[in-house]
């Protein structure tokens, strides 16, 4: 374990995960020890992130089948963790693959088979976003010639808080961090979760320069000319290339859209639903009112918006960068 | 006194302000009783909105000068006041009216004159107010043949809170809720001051239907179809049509623009600055950090936005209905 908080972690027959609703007062590791710890972790988002979330349900399966692994059992456990949210599909594609392990295996193997998968999962996760980075880097390199440092924007939390480790829109920051390139990263403050916060406190311990806006400062800073690349994470990606991701991404990509500035979505290749043929047949998840503090007020508070492809300059993925409309060659 | 609880009102040698620092927690009325406790309501946003602003900064020369009406004094009142915040014209417009007349009074005379001129400010803004609503009650109207309730979508706090009665961007609507059209108001939460919430105090006191959002939510419902029409205020308009207005403002007209919906300016005269030919000649204010509550992280908070003239589908003020490209016709 690094001087690093981890954001999940096996401990035994648990998971460590770093709390990430109580993360700006105090870095606290939390075990999940059963099936409805890590239902409830995504459910109330002590973990969050699309990528992250698969990896915790992938391992919510195997908490669920520690005392019981039948056929009955394994098929009630996929239902709860695939329940807990939604919209993004790393959750339901994490849970299709184990199920497609799991189902061919006997129920005496098939705890220690789900720890070995998930494991697998959680691995190939670190390795699809460091491949990201990488992929993802040209980008920020390219215009890192002709100023001092380059202006990245993004939203939400798509860093490395949001995945087992080096995050999806915050990878190529990463990999122009480490390849003494300069970097400023402005975040937007993301309500009404806030995970903006999350950003600034992973870039505050990365070194990486950043300031914080309200979400509705984005459209003026990119008329201004502040803003030189835009990089998003993602929720789940239509085969058309439309991409679901935190709400307010969109009107970002219509803000860069009219001042020029390029928008890419980074997400592995587990983000993208090729069985989802666009942008309206991805479901929107609305969430509680409450979230937004106002009392007694009426709310809508949907936590997902769709940009729709014809705005997205690329999709980087752990197989290089492809434009929003030609995902298909990145098809199993 | 009606009921309702008024806004600014005189209270012999002082005014009387609604406090809308406080006014989601507890209406109360704060007492101004001199220059320093006017700019300091309009610097710390006890009162706010552009109009409201403007009479406010008025009453204060008033104030200013009931020890003292001498020359020098008038100047350094008006200089006070006109430091307080930058973006909003009706200030400056109210304290160059305030100069003007009282320049060539006599300062024995001046207070009382003060007094009587800052009166007319305040009554001719809810004169002007009144007339945006008729203006802008069509707009509404014709909609509204075709749905059940018509879904207008305003930003910040443009109501009868930001004016002395009647409100800009909510004038048409209060029209319309009282020629009994069926009318839904979509409410930003407006960060980072939350004066959406300003905004769903006065709706629900005036019995309109309403529904909060978060800011970033404003793309999604437009893509939705839900929103029928935008009405925002406006802090300063261009000769050219540019408008600032709260930050946040001019993603909404990007959204609009996008999804076919109509996006209207409501403004008295008195906020067209018909001196500045564009919006990047618009001073933008950049407030404290603090106001984010985001501790140590770096922040940027611009209070306005610019929308371009191009993305607004008209501007509504006391004379009528005009295109932004033709504030022209109504220069004095």
């Amino acid at each position: 374990m690094s001087t690093r908080w981890p954001t999940l972690i096996e401990d035994g027959d648990g998971v460590l995960i770093l709390d990430q609703t109580r993360l700006l007062r105090e870095a606290v590791m939390l075990r999940l020890a059963s099936l409805e710890d890590a239902a409830n972790a995504i459910r109330i988002m002590q973990v969050r992130g699309a990528p992250l979330i698969g990896v915790t349900a992938a391992y919510g399966v195997a908490l669920g089948l520690a005392d019981d692994a039948t056929d009955a059992r394994l098929c009630r456990v996929i239902e709860t963790l695939d329940a807990t949210r939604p919209t993004a599909v790393n959750l339901h594609w994490a849970l299709a693959r184990m199920r497609r392990v799991l189902e061919e295996s006997a129920p005496a193997t098939r705890c220690d088979m789900a720890w070995q998968e998930a494991r697998a999962i959680a691995e190939e996760d670190k390795q699809a976003n460091a491949a990201i980075g990488r992929h993802g880097l040209p980008l920020i390199e390219r215009i890192s010639g002709d100023i001092d440092a380059v202006n990245v924007m993004t939203h939400c939390n798509a860093g490395r808080l949001a995945t087992v480790e080096h995050g999806t829109a915050l990878a190529p920051v990463y990999a122009a961090h480490a390849a003494g390139i300069a970097v400023h990263v402005w975040i937007s403050e993301t309500r009404p979760r806030n995970q903006g916060l999350l950003t600034a406190w992973e870039l505050r311990e990365a070194g990486v320069p950043h300031t914080l806006l309200a979400d509705n400062a984005a459209g003026l800073l990119m008329m201004q000319g502040k803003v030189d690349l835009v990089i998003v994470g993602a929720d789940r990606i239509a085969a058309n290339g439309d991409t679901a991701n935190k709400i307010g991404t969109y009107l970002k990509a219509l803000a860069a859209r009219a001042h020029g500035v390029p928008f890419y979505v980074a997400a592995p290749l587990s983000t993208i639903d090729f069985a989802c043929p666009s942008g309206v047949a991805i479901p929107i998840e609305e969430r509680a009112a409450d979230e937004l503090g106002a009392g007694e007020v009426p709310v809508v508070n949907p936590a997902f918006d769709v940009t729709p492809a014809a705005l997205i300059s690329g999709v980087v993925s752990e197989r290089g960068i492809a434009r929003a409309a030609e995902l298909g060659q990145w098809q199993p």
